[in-house]
């Protein structure tokens, strides 16, 4: 049985060392989320996914969600008691306004209990993460009726919310979406449409399941411009808030995936279902994108949580499998063999995934923190800087960390050879699991687009600018310090690749758009991986500082030195191979006729 | 329903242009292989897979195999059938020798076959591919009476047969072996113990199965140094060639795999099984080695096989969703969107995966070349030379080539968004059928430590030595041809970055066996892209020889340049990173203890 514990000291080292959260302290939220209500709510979290549901993710996985021949869908064996339980602990509430049931804590706090809540149990994860996304859209863009009707419910968990947008010839490109919205003369409308891939559009877990529906009023241009939002409640509700009658919208078949088939994927029928729209007529894209923004930072944490239990478990086989021997003498002399981590490239293998883990883990919650500071930090200034930075790593954050969890949850199932293969020991479901984060929410070399096509350029490159501005800054601050030399030279030579691949693009891209399109994925690699660096060198500096003030704990900063010097040797050193990609540009990419592929 | 046709054209494209095969018509076996006999091989060879093979592959991973109660195994519907036309056909006898019922083909034109066997049916293949292994072992170690007993038989695929190396307690350290064998007073052997991860160790394709085990008999050293060589067939056979009783061996269970699912992977229990010495006592491990050699090269072809079809059905994706506009203005303006392969990142995708399939195509048979030239060719020095490329290759064909095959597997499932997430697509599939590919026949990081730990250093380095002087001349060669430059050019950098790798083991590896360890696996990883790109400038020199010589195929030879250079351009240029990562040491893999992981 695969194991997991909640890395609790490691996040509460970054919510301290690197995102300095007490300066906050002013801010609203922010005062009630003292150290000691966030240790206790990470602690108790870490116990609610460790004991109720660890244990039901890999048989969640084999049984997987049953379609019944009434269209309603049942989830795994033992994840209805586990919602229940979820929702009395009122573990979806933690950051959510406290006017809606929320305990109304920062949302980095949340970010941090969601990914114990992932690496736990990821297929189970998405009914409550999606719920978020629905629940941001009707906050930002709902009427207050709509707000007083299905937020308290969807706050809580008795409800929970889907996101509606792709349709079978449909995904990234919604302007054809062919879902229709008739107007009728109670202001309501009449939806009748196919959406595919709806996660958690019908499951047996709350009694009511409230979807966010993209459709195309009539009349409405057959264009991206023609989309408006829609609330289609499975069951509507009534006046006085009491369910009424089934709505016109069912489960027409569910999905076999690769992975996460704890999670209820659908195929959603619309037909003359009743839905409310959701903001003005025809801006249903701006509200989705809200839902999107928040959506992607959560599907970034996926792949580190992934890459994190995958190691967890490498870790335990690596020190407890006995095998062959040191290659520089017995260590183990009392045994047959060794345990294969004396092996320097089982270690290899098992840092290439803490190393980029930890850095993942601050810079995921960098970006939970960015989002708490867009909307509550003192200055309209302080706000904007905030929007900026986390507008701009948002794509990064989302491809670049989906792409490393999934190519080292991998790497961390290699360490168990053959036994890594057998579908009981758990690997095989971390990978088959971080596989579909590349995917959705937008792919990730949609996600290399926004950044390059859209982040890169927006109010003049503004954002980009106090990007660079922020880790020059920050390199200059701490060059003169011998001891942290090694982190700082590597950091500022990938800071120079990733600026020169910046112009570079200025340059090109503009001119020849397929410029900015073939170098995109390369460019948003290096930004992730300096975005990693910039982290790394401030937990070194976090680390020796502890080390220096004499800390009851050395082993620990001990070894954040150690995984900072190796992702500074071993992956920060990629960036200079990314920039050659960036400026090969796109003559040989384009030159080939499309009927020759 | 994925697709697949095999790639003819490219197969022959190698076999001429780059491995000249007419230049061996002289050696045994060649001089009947002309190129009308090779061209009705591979067509009918494609047929075949293409028409019986591929068609069950999807349905065969869905149904898996299944153990009935007494221990008896099925394979999935349709594989016994298409089992029957396979040894009617005599696929399984292109390059076995004549004497057993072979057709004594080149061992390159098996290769070949085998790669489009791969393609269409990973887990189908799996069957004949153990068996080529076990009939190796015979062939060379086993007495006259064992080859006339097994070899006809398993050479037609009437009989099938299993390697039994692994237990559950060991795998790399075959040292640690428990399976023990009592000599019996008629020359036999009584045999007992366990096998896990025994592939087709039991199934309903054939009337017997050979097992070749490897267990410690009686008084034998339990080290490394006493294991010997069984075998052990599941029905004992007459001395008129018939079967008699069933012998003491079973399938206990069959494993749930992440992939190869129509492959029954067994745990065999052995209770005293009779089984008779493959060769000398106690030099079971040299025996066995006969066979894992050459199923190493069968294994890195997997990895490019996957890749292969994996890339055919993404190709044929991005030709056919139309979604979005190309960056540059409408391609297809009749119609609401463009196809997908007019974004460049769409593209970038398709050629990570083409560059490396061509190029590892040409890789695979060239090793499939060298084990001719290594038992046929006209001179000892002839064999030697070949015996030293193909023994230094062999773990880089094994572990790069898996690797990749599995990373671009997964790169051409990203293609199809969503759709290569959900099993009826097969792109799924691919990607789980190629992980295997790493971890089996010595996961890949043993055979990166193989290959820097044993192949560099054998004979005082003469193989690595020849290696760098074939690629040093040929640039030499062709340096001074201008239109040869973009490819010579940055494949002498390579070859620099590999020499100077090289020269950092042997000033490092030697007095730190540690620094070796760290640096072997981004090491194999230069060879194998010094490797492609030497095949690559080979490649591109034919297209331009064939193109200037007035070609009736132009776009053929057009798109063979373009490809080249992509992979000059994208794949290449990693072989400065990985450099880096060679020299980072193995200080900070080393720092950190045991327990602190």
């Amino acid at each position: 049985m695969p194991i997991y514990a909640a890395p609790i000291k490691d996040t509460q080292f970054v919510l301290k060392h690197i995102l300095n959260l007490d300066k906050y302290a002013n801010l609203p939220g922010f005062a009630d989320a003292t150290p000691d209500v966030i240790n206790a709510v990470l602690e108790e979290g870490a116990k609610f996914v460790e004991q109720v549901l660890q244990p039901i993710n890999l048989s969640g996985d084999r049984e997987g969600c049953t379609r019944h021949a009434d269209g309603s869908v049942s989830t795994p064996t033992g994840y209805k008691e586990a919602y229940r339980q979820f929702v009395d602990g009122g573990w979806g509430t933690l950051s959510a306004p406290r006017e809606y049931g929320g305990q109304n804590m920062p949302h980095v706090i949340g970010t941090a209990f969601n990914e114990y809540l992932i690496s736990a149990n990821m297929a189970f994860a998405m009914y409550p993460g999606l719920t978020h996304g629905a629940i941001s859209s009707i906050l930002v863009r709902g009427s207050d009726e709509q707000k007083q009707t299905y937020l308290p419910n969807m706050v809580s968990g008795k409800w929970l919310g889907t996101m509606n947008l792709t349709e079978p010839h449909c995904g990234t490109d919604l302007g054809l979406i062919r879902t229709r919205a008739e107007p009728q003369p109670d202001g309501s409308y009449k939806l009748t449409g196919t959406k595919i891939f709806i996660s958690s559009g019908d499951n047996d877990l709350a009694e009511n399941i409230i979807h966010l529906v993209l459709a195309k009023a009539t009349g409405a241009p057959d264009t991206v411009k023609g989309i408006s939002l829609f609330i289609v409640p499975k069951f509507l509700v009534n006046a006085d808030g009491t369910l009424g009658a089934k709505n016109g919208v069912s489960c027409g078949s569910i999905e076999h995936k690769m992975g996460i088939k704890g999670s209820a994927t659908c195929v959603m029928n619309y037909d003359g279902a009743t839905g409310y729209l959701v903001g003005e007529r025809e801006k249903g894209l701006q509200a989705m994108f809200i839902m999107m923004n928040a959506a992607r930072l959560g599907v970034g944490q996926q792949g580190m949580a992934m890459s994190e239990v995958a190691y967890q478990n490498a870790a335990h086989y690596a020190k407890d499998r006995i095998q062959g021997r040191a290659l520089t003498g017995a260590k183990a002399p009392e045994q047959k063999a060794d345990p294969i981590i004396v092996h320097p490239d089982v270690r290899r293998m098992l840092l290439d995934a803490r190393s980029f883990n930890e850095g993942a883990r601050a810079f995921t919650l960098w970006g939970g923190l960015l989002v708490d500071l867009a909307h509550k930090a003192m200055t309209e200034q302080e706000r904007q800087d905030a929007d900026d930075l986390v507008s701009l790593l948002t794509p990064v954050i989302k491809g670049f960390i989906t792409d490393k969890g999934y190519e080292y949850s991998t790497t961390c199932q290699q360490v168990l050879g053959g036994h890594g293969y057998i579908e009981e020991w758990g690997m095989s479901q971390f990978v088959r699991d971080a596989r579909i984060a590349m995917i959705y929410e937008g792919a990730n070399g949609i996600q290399a687009m926004d950044l390059v096509g859209r982040k890169l350029a927006q109010n003049g490159g503004r954002a980009v600018r106090s990007f660079f501005e922020l880790i020059a800054t920050y390199c200059n601050d701490h060059k003169s310090d011998d001891t942290m030399k090694p982190f700082i030279a590597p950091l500022e030579k990938s800071l120079g690749h990733l600026q020169a691949s910046t112009m570079w693009l200025m340059q090109n891209g503009l001119a020849n758009p397929d410029d900015a399109g073939a170098a995109a994925y390369p460019y948003m690699h290096i930004m992730g991986l300096v975005c990693l660096g910039y982290l790394w060198a401030q937990t070194a500096k976090a680390a020796q500082t502890a080390l220096a003030g004499g800390t009851d704990d050395p082993d620990f900063y001990a070894n954040k030195l150690i995984v900072a010097q190796y992702f500074t040797e071993r992956h920060l050193v990629e960036t200079s191979s990314l920039r050659h990609k960036v400026e090969a540009g796109s003559k040989t990419i384009m030159a080939m006729a499309a009927n020759q592929f």
